[in-house]
């Protein structure tokens, strides 16, 4: 059983305060756990249950990870999802540390992009496509959400992120003088993503669900892309435009 | 101010069972409720904050709409957004007339699509694309739960549906020996999106969030198709797979 702390505790992660304290965060469900156990994140604590534990066994034993074994009824006592019958990791954040587009890399960069929902799953759209690093603008949703990580579906196990103030990090970007990389921007009164050359790497930038890219990131977009629209729906989920954006990019570099 | 009748009328529709027994569903929001006051759709009630009726005053006037203006107060005791500073609509349910694809039209079916949130976003994809109707297996999320309405941002006034049983749907479509239309599915198994060709016209068939296309439609596909993946995610959301399909499709038949 768990004792009262370590469920006060546990619950403490729900919130984005306790969180950045403690420095870990919830993954919860079956799948999402098995990833990060065989991921290279700490799993400080894993409660999960019996049937989970003999499953996983393999995994679990990998990891020296503290286990309590607890009935579903204790889980859902300390998950933030709807319903567990599996298993909760508390797991170490990691250090916020920079990212760059390597040579021929393409990285994707969000500008305020607010919704947890969205941001999970751009990091599983950017897993599905191979893209491996992700830069959020300091105001972006925080990717230790447990929504963020819910919607991920396991996939934010293998994409790094660094969160910081992006003017600054492209105008260090340009002033180290390496070879010049295209920033790609989505606007609805862009280039055709259709018909447009992408080079082999690059950054995309994408922006706020309402607002879109905001004035501060604006003048480092070196190439703006639309997707082109064929009925009357105002805009697209920014979700589903990165989905598109990232596709054309792939299909036209293969 | 409402009456209680009225209010517990409308908080009624917040269930599928009330809105089919009343045939009216809510469409909540400013957004929204401007879109349905713009459209074919009969409006039963409106009700409306000052500011709203002020700046709407020819959209209603349009639609000689019964309006009650309320305080935001009572909105929020009605409406199922987290807030509601505007509007909520009483709107009456359209009869489930059956489409099939017209020569050249593409057309999108839903073969046990669950999460509304997944059919809302997918009636704002097919709206941006131009896609006018939608053909949804029986148990697929109801079109007019609000979020599936919310969701959709405005697109379900543009795009047409029928729910109905796929096996006899797909039967009926051959059986009438018109000129035969390419049925595609998406699996992860078929061929690769970005190189195959499509046709004008055709069927695009998406299947469930967890199973895909179930075994009682997939006879009837004659063309797999996969979003080739690059990394290492194990699928995509079924509103990104789709967007991705649909935009290959643009792209290649344009």
């Amino acid at each position: 059983m768990l004792t009262n702390n370590q469920r006060k505790y546990i619950q403490s992660l729900h919130q984005k305060k306790f969180r950045q304290q403690s420095g870990a965060f919830l993954v919860e469900g079956a799948k999402s756990v098995q990833e990060v156990l065989a991921s290279d994140f700490t799993v400080d604590m894993l409660l999960a249950t019996e049937g989970f534990c003999k499953e996983n066994a393999r995994l679990i034993d990998n990891k020296r990870t503290q286990t309590e074994i607890v009935p579903v009824s204790e889980l859902e006592r300390v998950t933030t999802l709807e319903s567990n019958n599996a298993a909760v990791a508390v797991v170490k954040t990691k250090d916020n540390r920079p990212l760059v587009a390597g040579p021929g890399e393409f990285v994707l960069v969000l500008d305020d992009v607010r919704d947890p929902g969205n941001l999970g799953t751009i990091l599983r759209i950017a897993d599905w496509y191979g893209i491996r690093k992700l830069i959020c603008s300091d105001t972006t949703a925080e990717v230790y959400n447990p929504k963020v990580i819910s919607a991920s579906k396991g996939s934010f196990t293998r994409v790094n992120w660094w969160y910081g103030n992006l003017p600054a990090f492209f105008a260090g970007v340009s002033k180290e003088g390496g070879p010049e990389m295209p920033v790609y921007g989505a606007f609805l009164d862009g280039n055709d993503v259709h018909t447009m050359s992408f080079g082999k790497g690059g950054y995309l930038v994408m922006g706020n669900e309402s607002n879109g890219i905001g004035p501060a990131v604006s003048p480092f977009i070196t190439e703006k892309i639309t997707i082109p629209r064929f009925g009357e729906a105002e805009s697209l989920n920014v979700g589903i435009a990165t989905a598109v954006i990232v596709d054309n990019w792939k299909r036209s570099t293969k």
